[in-house]
This record gives C-alpha cells, structure tokens and sequence, in this order.
C-alpha cells in the first residue's frame, strides 16, 4: 500500500511539472480548482484523516473542501485567490505530508487506499481544470507538446446484446471501491443493446450540421434553456473551423476520436437525434463487468476505437454519461464521521457517469465506478455511448 | 367523457370564485401562474389540441406554456403582466371553449381525457398559486373562511411491512393515465417498510427545535446551501409563534395534521434525522396498490390520520416526497408533435413526489401517478412518509 | 388651498378611470409601480403628514414609500403582489382621506401643498408607468383612443443666445417650490447657446440610421455597457418599420413630434454625435425663467414645435436630460423629520432633467423645478435639447 | 523627459518587487487587476500610443484596458485568468518597451509625459490592489515589513475660512495635467470653511460606536442599500478588536492616523452625522491652490496630521471625497482619436476625489488633479475632511 502512496503523490507533481507558477494558482471558474490548490487539498486529507502532527495549523483550513465535520475553510470561489501560501511552500507541505505518512509504521489501510483514490481522482480534476484555464486564455497554452497524428476512421457501430434479466451490480471483493459502489444488489433489467463503442467527433459534428442546437425537439427543457443561457452551439472546446481545444493546444478535431466535454443535456439530445438513448448505469455495468479494465488511461487525448468487436473503449477514452441520477444504490449508508460526506451529501441533481477518460489515472477504475456530475457540466472528459431497447 | 369535462370546467371555476380580478391577475414568484392565466390556458389547451376555430388568433401565443412545437409564447416570469385581456374576457373565452367542445359530437377521446386532466393539475396549482400571493401579503388574506376546529392527537406510528422481490410497477389497464405512468414493468426490490400515515407538524416541530436547519449532517450539501441562501429555518408557511399561513389565512399550527410545503431536502433532511429513509417511488407504488384511493381530496386543508392499521393517508392529504429522481420508466417514448413535450422534457432535476394532496381534485389520483418537481420546491402542499430498510 | 386639493384628487381619479382593476394591480419593473399603489399612496402621503385619523392601521406600513424615519413598509417590487387591499377599498381609502382633509378647517398650508405637488408628480408617474406596463402586453393596448393626426415639418433648429455671466439660480418667490429648488444662488456662467427647440423622432432616427448605437465613440462607458447590456438598438419604445408604442397604442412615429423615452446615455451620446453637447441645468434655467411656463402639459403625447422665434417647448412636451449630476445647491439643508426624506437623501447617482412633458399636470411645472433620474432610465417621457459653447 | 521615464518604469518594477508570481497573477475582484497585468498594460500604452515596433502581436489585445478605438481587448474580469504570458515574459516585454522608448531620439513630449503620468497612477492602483487581494486571504500576508510605531494624538481640528467669491478652478500653466484638469475657468463660490486635517480612525470610530452604520437618516438612499446588501459595520479593512489590514499586514488602528478605505458613501454619512459636509471640489481647490504640494507620499500608511496651523494633509495622505459629482469641466473637449478616451468617458456615475495618498507616486500630484471613482468603491486609499457653510 505504501507503493501505491507514493506512486501516486509522485505522479501528481509529474502531472504539475509543465505548468507555470501563476498557471497553478488560477482558478477559472467556481468549479474549477488550481493545480496549486489540489497539490495542497490532496496532502490536508492525508494530514487530517491519518491525523498527522500539523505542517501549520492555519492548512487546516485553508484546504479543507467541503467536509462541514471538519470546520470552516475559505469559499470555494475564491481559490484562486490564496497566493500564499505560494506554489514552494505548498510544495513543502507535500513533502512533509508524504513523509510524515511513509513514516507511519501501520497507518490505517481503509482511510489510506481512500486517500490514495482520492488523490488519484485529483489527478484528473487537475487536468480538466488547467484546460478549462488554458482555454480561456486568446494565447491558447499547450499543457503538452503536439501528439503523434491519428489515422483513419472510427469502426462502423455495432451493438452489443444483452438479454436482460434478474443481474447483480455494484462492488463486491477485495479490492478498493468507494462507498457509493455498494451494497451489491439485484436488479432487474429488461433486454437491450448497447453501442460497441462511444460516439465519435464526426457524428457529433454531423448532429451539430443537422441543427442539433438550434432546435428543441431533441432536448431537455433545463438542457434546452442552458444551451440558449450559455450560447452552447458545439462541444465546448470547438472552435469554428473545425479546430479543438485541447491540452495538446488547439489542434484539427479529429472525426475518429470520441466526443468529449459534453454536457448530460447535449449527450442526452445528441442520442434521441440518433433514434437511440443513452444507457442506464446498470446496463452499463452489467456489460462493463464482463470486459477487462484496459484502456487510453493516461493519454492525454481521446483515441479512435479499435476495429474489433465486442465492447471497446468502455474504459479510458471517455467518461459515459447515462441515463441515470445519482442516487444512492438500495441499502447503501455514507460512514460515520467526517468521511461520511465523501460522497453521500452529493446524491442528487446529478447525473452518473462511467467508465473513464484519457485522463483517468491507471489502476483508479473499475466497472463499479460511480462518478458523477451535474447535467450542465461541460468541463469533464465526458462523451456517450448509444443503447436501445431490443 | 363529456360528462366529466364539463364537470372539470364547472370546477375550476368554482376554485376562482372566492378571488378578486386583481388577485386573479398576479404571480407571486416565476413559478407561479396567475389565476387569470390558469383559466385561460386550460382553455388553451383544448382549443389547440383539439383543433376548435380560434377564440381570438392572438391567444394562441398568449396562453402556451412550453410547447415548443405550437410556438413562440410570452415569457413565463410575465404572466403577471398581461393585465389585458381582462377577466371578462378570459371568462369569455373559457365559455367559448367549453361549448365548442360540447358541441363536437365525437371528439377524439384520449385528448379530451387528457385536457380534463390537465385541467384537474392546474385546478390544484391555482391553490399552491394562490396561496404562495397570499403569504407575501402582510394582511395575511384567507381564500376560504376558517375551518372547523380538529381534535385529538396524530395516531403513533406504525410500519407497513414489505417483502420485497420482483414486483410490477407503472400504469396498465383500461382507465386515464399520463404517458409517464408506463409502460409497466418489473422491478426488483429489498424487503423495506413504510411508514403507516405521514409525518405530522408535531414531529417535524421536534426537528426544528433540536437544530434541524443548524447543522448540516442531516442535509444534502445542495440543500444546506439552499437553505442558507434562503434563510430557511421552519418549513415555508410557518410563522413565529406557533401560526402557519394556509387557505384559510393564519391559523395555529396543528401538530396533529400532516406537515406539508416542504422542499424535498427538508423531508430528505427530516428521514436522515429520524434515522430512516424517504421511499422509492417503487416501494410505494408497490403498497399503494393494495389500497384504494380514497383520502381528503379537496378538503383544502391536510387532516390528522385516523386510527387504524395498515397505510393510510395515501391519498389526498400531501404529496409525499420519495427517494426518486424523476426519469422514464424502462421503455417509456413520448408521443409524437407537441403532446409529447407534456412529460418527457422534463425528466431531469426533479424528484418525483407520490400519492396527491388535500389541493387534489377527486378523480384525479392513482397509485401510479408521478408527480415531480424540482428539489428546492416548497410551495406544493408536499411533506413526507418515512421507509426503512428490514 | 383646499380648491387645488379637490381638483388634484379628482385629477388622479381621472386619470385612473381608463383602466381595468388587473391593470391597476400590476407592476412591470421595481422601478415602476402599480396605478393602485400610486391611489393609495398618494393618499397616505396626506393620512400621514397631516395626522388624519388612520383609515386602516394597517396601510400605514402597506403605503409607505421609503420614508425610513415613518417606519418600515413592503419591498419595494412587490407593490404588484399587493391584490389586498382590492381596488375598492382603496378607493373608499381615497375617498376617507380626500374627505378628512377636506373636513380640517385650517390643515398646514406647506404640507398641503406640499400633498398636492406630490399628488400631481404620481400622476406623471401613473401615465409613465402604465405605458411601461401596456408596451410588454403583446395586444399593444391603448390607455387612451387615437389622437387626432398632426401635419406638418418640425421646424428648422435655431439658437437662443445667452451671454453668460453671474446668474440667480434657484427659487425664491412666495410660490411652491420643492425644497431642491433652492436656495437661491449666484453661479458664474460663460457664454452658451440653447437650442430653439427640443431634439425630434425625425433628427433622432438619423442618428440610430447612421449607426449611434452602434460605435461607441459617442457614448459614455457606462453608456455603451448598458445599452449592449440591454440591447438598445432604438429608444424604448420605438418598434420595428416605424411604429412607436405610446399612449395611444402603437401607432405610427412622428418624424416632426419631440423624440422621448431616451436614457441620458442616449441623449448624451446624440448630443455628442451631432457636434452638441447637453445644457447644464444652470444654463436651461437661466434662459427658462424669461419664458412663461406654458406648453403641452396633459396632452398624452408630445406635439411638433411651432413655428416662430425663441426658445419654444422649454415646458410640458418633454423632459430635457441636463449635463447636470443631481446634487444639493449651496447651502441646501433639507428639512426635519419625516418629510426632510422627500428629496434629499437622493442627491447621488442621478442626472436632472428640466422643463416638463405632455405627461406634467397643468400647473406643477417652474423654471426651478428640478427632476431626476438615474442615467439609464428610459421609461419617464423624456428628451433632450441641444447647447453649444459660444 | 526620458529621465522622469526610466525613473517611473524602474518605480514599478521596484514596487512589484516584493510580491511572489502568484501574487502578481490573481484578481480580486472585478474592479481590481492583477500587479502582472499593471506591468504589462503599462508597458502597452507606450508601445501603443508611441508606436512601436511590437514586441507580439498578440499584445496588442491582450494588453488593452479599455480603448474602444485601439480595438478589442479580453474581459476585464479574467485578467487574473491570463496565466500566460507568464511573469518571466511580461518583464521581459518590459525591458523591451523601455528600451524601445529610451533609444527614440525625439518621442513626441506630450505623449511620453501621460505614459510617464500614466504609468504613476497604475503604481497607486498596484498598492490598493494588492492590498485588496491580501485583505481576503485568511493569512494576512504583508507587502512590506511593518512600519516604526507612530506616537501621539492628532491634533484638534480647526477651520481654515474662505471668503468665497469668483475664483479661477482648472489647470492652466506649463506644467503636465490631464485633459480633465482644464479648461481654467471662473466659478462663484459662497463663503466657506474647510477643516485643517482630515478625518481621524479615532473620530470616524466613535461615528461607528454611536451606530453610524445602522441608522439610515445619515445616508443617502443608494448609500444606505449599498451598505445593507454589503454588509457594512465599518471601514473597507477594519477588523474586529480594533485590527485593521494594511499593507503592513494586520496592526493595531492607530486612532490618530486619517482614515481611508472608505466610500463615498461612507464619508458623506460621516460627514453629515458630524454636522458638516463634504467640501465641493472647486472648494477645495481654492484652498489647495493657497499650499505647496507636499505630504507623506510613497509613505505605504496614512501618517497623523502635524500639530500646526492652516492647511494640512492636503496632498498625500488620503484621497478626500468631494461633493462634487464628476462632469466635464465648462468647454471641456476631449482629445482626438484613442487617447481621447482617457478621461471623458467615465464623467458619469463617479465622484471626484482631490488631494492623493500615501500610495501616490512622489511628483504626480497637483492642486488641479481630479482622481474619480464610483461611490460604492472602497478599496481606494480615500478618506475625508469636512467643510462648512460660513
């Protein structure tokens, strides 16, 4: 477990180390956190939740979150305007923290794994944080350098069956899982078809073409309004010409490659336009549960799908939005004490997705993963995969 | 069907009949409709869907409320405003409406069931509407005359017990129902129970008294944060001093009677206070189906439960808040053309409430009605019944 | 005394008989207020400050204004929400407090007629608010029948001459004056020109035309964010193909007839377009007190000027935005109490406008008389008239 | 000239001098810009308006604070987004734009003097900026280290008379002034008195204990809603047990020192509770004309008065409030083209402040100046002095 931890505080300095100090201390939106913010938030929760001796009595809170348990911290907005502590000491603070739990002889697993996981999940906030940042800027930053050009089309679509039927979902066994991934339980599924793999930049383009923002027909009322109150006409990193925001800069968009910063509302429109729907989390799961989790963790972009056949790209390329809210599976209580808010006081107005982007760290998924934003949000690595009834 | 059109036009006149123009023509909140427009659009609809010669050409525009596929409409939060036409004339116009429709000797039956329904929701929000206007005004004005005195205590609570297993839910059979009642399907559910009556003034009384708005552990972290932001500390018609603002003006507060105008985060907050649960619309539709429906509907006012066994007030005394985030039924496909837009373009962001309330016409309610509304909602007359787990 | 009372009650109750009773309930903007509230107000105005016995306890709060030292009073945008009391009993309110005062037999002459100029203010604002309210009803409704056509070309702008110099500003005279109006003061003036009359729709459409709300070289900065904030593109109520919404309804525009209904952004920005600028008040007052105070008051719109030499229109066919800031002349101390509130504790944010329009009542205007409002309001029926330096 | 040039570039560097590159990126608040920014905005007004050859081009947008005529420009309030160019670049485009300047042989004298007075004012605007990002971290930081302790009371206040009469207002003479400053022009002013120093921490204190902030008859209306929907109890900095935050960190309120960090709002109500009122600018200026322009300007803090007679604290300490509204002096013109834009667009909605503050640049300020900002802005180094009627 101790290799994990430190694995894990090591990769989010590597995934800092490109960024400027100032690039690490904005805050784009109420949202969006900095880089500088989550190098800090990551390190408190260790601190508290392992209760270590303070690095200074004052991070108690000014890195605190969200949990009301643990008391007061600054409001969230205005993160962007804690200059100091500055980028070296905050820099210290995870030096101390890192040692100071490595030194543990036998910290507690559970709250550690925990912290690991949730740093990991830091690990791609601060990804979709600098690039909603960057993309702000008329400058256009460049997170990374320019990849390696993609060739060829995406696969044509096929379905994946399933019968439907009395299925067990939610986490079961050994391995970590978060709270919201249980308790196992049945449900009873009517039969279906999923998409084999996730909707591409060309289809979408081809719904954008189509009039797919500029009629209601297709849409959520709430998805509708917030298109017409936020000037939605395209994916949020599109830029006219057929260009994209991306960590690479902006670059060509590429038809291949999976869609992604949608919002629920646009990927909910996007498949009543295509005759189809998107899938509930349990059908999602229920076939995730039956492939292994390999994908473009990592990757910095979104690839095109593999020719093949089966479901592909149900790990790594692109968080799925589903037809689901988020709400707690049956049986499910947050645990005692602070830890308790992890994730239960999040279960409502928002919308489940799964799978994994090409920002999720490697080893962080799981075909039980629960993750979960407002329909509006736009920021995520969030694209869609088709269902339909059979 | 005539029969019970005619009777639905007659009744929601009925309901206006105790205001003023003025009070006819207000609205109290964007949410909120005037009176005068309740009228006018209820005759709206049967004129469009029905297809009848115009009234006057302008009012097809007027009187939309959100039916993209007719047309452009006024903005909602302007309802108030359109002083012209006056009442003479919105009264003109329903008498228009009725007798043209009576005077078709076939008109298709299943919208004409529908317009009698929507008539029979609005008759139940000219009733939420009008008391919301009523509360903001410091001479506190009753829209009825004060009602017999009630005696006696709330009966204890008991629990109903469930077994669980695969169980059939939704609307199907012969009689009206809404499109998102159906289609009818299996669900799998753990065994649970639910309370026997609703939760009363006295009990949710307790809850305020013992810091129920003053500490956040019991609160969704979006409901903490409405609650603060609006200053909520007692559900929305209470007043200072054990009074509570309702139809008949300001009256004591009844501890015996069903507490109602909560948001769903208060009854969500409440459930986890009182160490249980709020019920999936699942669960309770699968109890609510052993009953009839019988219960106060129309009273004007919620009544304390009678003593007994078994669930009762499951009807007609306050829609009850459940676990349930309102989205379609596996299956479900709205109609074709603007009908469509009735319920679909609205699954999302909105819990869904069961059962119906004292403000309920008679006729109107099933055990597979869904009702739904947005979290922070409180000026339904919706409270609360609690589940546990076995 | 009392004879100017009578006829300034009985001239409110004219101007009100037009319209519905849901006319006079609503409220378009906070800024604007119902025509009921105006009848009731102005009607506390003389309950209070002459001690009448109260009619209702209660509309000693419901009718205040914002005189703080009086006590507290509803907000101020939910005047529209006040349905009750209904439009009958403010009138019997009406008729009880225009009796009360009718019945003392020696009221106190400054507060009497201070009633009476107050009156006749709200009946400028019944006529300003009410067009405001009609010009958001899709029906376009007339307050009043057509007028009779007008003929004929403005005629030619010319200049009146002023020397400049040291000039008496102020009121000073045994009339009625506000106390803003004084006192009476010296200001050094350099030499200046007015224009002969005021700025026409006909003059103004040149300017929308050549594209003044287009470039922002004409425009105070927070000149241009308003106007893109608001999307002026035309003065408040100018319509497409050269209809103008008045009074009268939507009618066609008046090349000849005063422009009116502009922000003082606007008519600083025309000004400045058309190598003018605004007269300070100083300068307008200073030629308005060699000319008798006649012209177009109550007329219902504004009326072409008529041929001829010197200053015409100074009074009654529009308001003229100033140059001037509203603030306190020298030595300006505003009374005691209560009624020290009625101008004073407004000197900051505002421009003055000068003269009077079709809108004034007969016999409320002077030279001296000193309106204001804040620099974006468009709703009052003002305009402007151009200077120049000599 | 280029000697007063290179002395104001090297100021600026020397004041950011002791900031992080954190510190120099964020932005406060919409009205406040990051230190980052003012370095470079700065460097962009010589590039721009001497005509340089450009560093990038890219600056010429990003670097545009508000000339409409120069072309487009990012929002103002994302400039604390614009992590790149990074701080490393924007020196570096710095010491281009300064050597760029130093190597023209002949640079036109009247713009290189504004750039130069251009540049001063940002210097101010560095300081109250940073103070406002450093007054809502909850470390306290200090931009520079703390100050000697001061000693001693402040001395009595005492009136210095003016006769009134025609005096000459404006800058006329050979010296640098903004165009706002003339034309010199004769005004009549009626006897007055000024008081020798300005107001105290001490005096303003006991105006906070005797419920100045809660008591409306000494505001203004917009005054008294500003300082409600603010949250109002004392000045901008104070904080509980007599702290205040500076840009010395948090210190003790040293009563005899004057006050700053009000507004307009504030120091008018001061004023009038004191039984006193704001001297108009022209007043001032009477007064100021009389007295050499000398005060504790660079200081970092407002120092106390000195004991002695006639005017004190005129330049220097506190930016005073008027009571006079800012408009265009009488045959004001602004210049031509983009720089004409400098001034005459904001003479609305703004009060004039006279004298300067302890953080105005040594040489910047004269008898003429008119600083001016919007009556609810309060993270200016302003305070007042009273005046009289005689």
């Amino acid at each position: 477990m101790h290799l994990d931890f430190a694995a894990a505080r090591a990769e989010t300095e590597r995934l800092a180390a490109p960024l400027a100090a100032e690039d690490m201390g904005a805050q784009s939106m109420p949202d969006a956190s900095p880089t500088k913010w989550h190098l800090a938030h990551t390190s408190w929760f260790f601190e508290t939740f392992l209760r270590l001796a303070p690095f200074d009595p004052a991070f108690a809170t000014l890195f605190n979150s969200y949990y009301e348990a643990v008391g007061p911290r600054p409001p969230r907005h205005r993160r962007g305007l804690m200059t100091r502590p500055t980028l070296d000491r905050v820099l210290s603070y995870r030096a101390w923290v890192t040692e100071a739990v490595l030194a543990q002889s036998d910290p507690p697993a559970a709250i550690l794994a925990l912290g690991v996981e949730h740093e990991r999940q830091h690990q791609e906030l601060m990804l979709t944080d600098i690039l909603h940042l960057f993309s702000l800027n008329p400058l256009n930053p460049a997170y990374a350098p320019p990849p390696p050009a993609t060739h060829g089309d995406a696969p044509p679509l096929d379905w994946v069956e399933h019968p439907g039927g009395l299925v067990e979902i939610g986490h079961d066994g050994p391995g970590f899982a978060f709270d919201n991934e249980g308790p196992r339980h049945a449900v009873w599924l009517r039969p279906f078809r999923l998409a084999d793999r996730l909707v591409t930049n060309g289809e979408f383009r081809a719904f954008v073409a189509r009039g797919g923002y500029l009629r209601p027909e297709w849409w959520m009322s709430d998805g509708w309004d917030a298109a017409r109150a936020g000037d939605w006409a395209a994916p949020l990193y599109w830029r006219p010409d057929g260009r994209q925001m991306t960590l690479h800069g902006e670059v060509d968009l590429d038809d291949a490659a999976p869609v992604v910063n949608l919002s629920w509302y646009e990927a909910d429109a996007y498949a009543r336009w295509a005759g189809a729907r998107l899938p509930t989390e349990e059908e999602w799961e229920a076939v995730a549960r039956t492939v292994p989790v390999e994908g473009n963790m990592g990757a910095l972009r979104p690839l095109p799908a593999r020719p093949g056949q089966g479901p592909r790209q149900m790990f790594g390329d692109a968080w799925e939005w589903t037809a689901s809210a988020y709400r707690p599976w049956p049986g499910f209580r947050p645990g005692a004490g602070a830890l308790g808010e992890y994730n239960g006081k999040f279960m409502v107005n928002q919308m489940v997705l799964r799978g994994g982007s090409f920002a999720s760290p490697v080893g962080h998924l799981r075909a039980s993963y629960r993750n979960f934003f407002p329909p509006a949000a736009r920021w995520q690595f969030a694209g869609l995969r088709l269902a339909e009834d059979r």
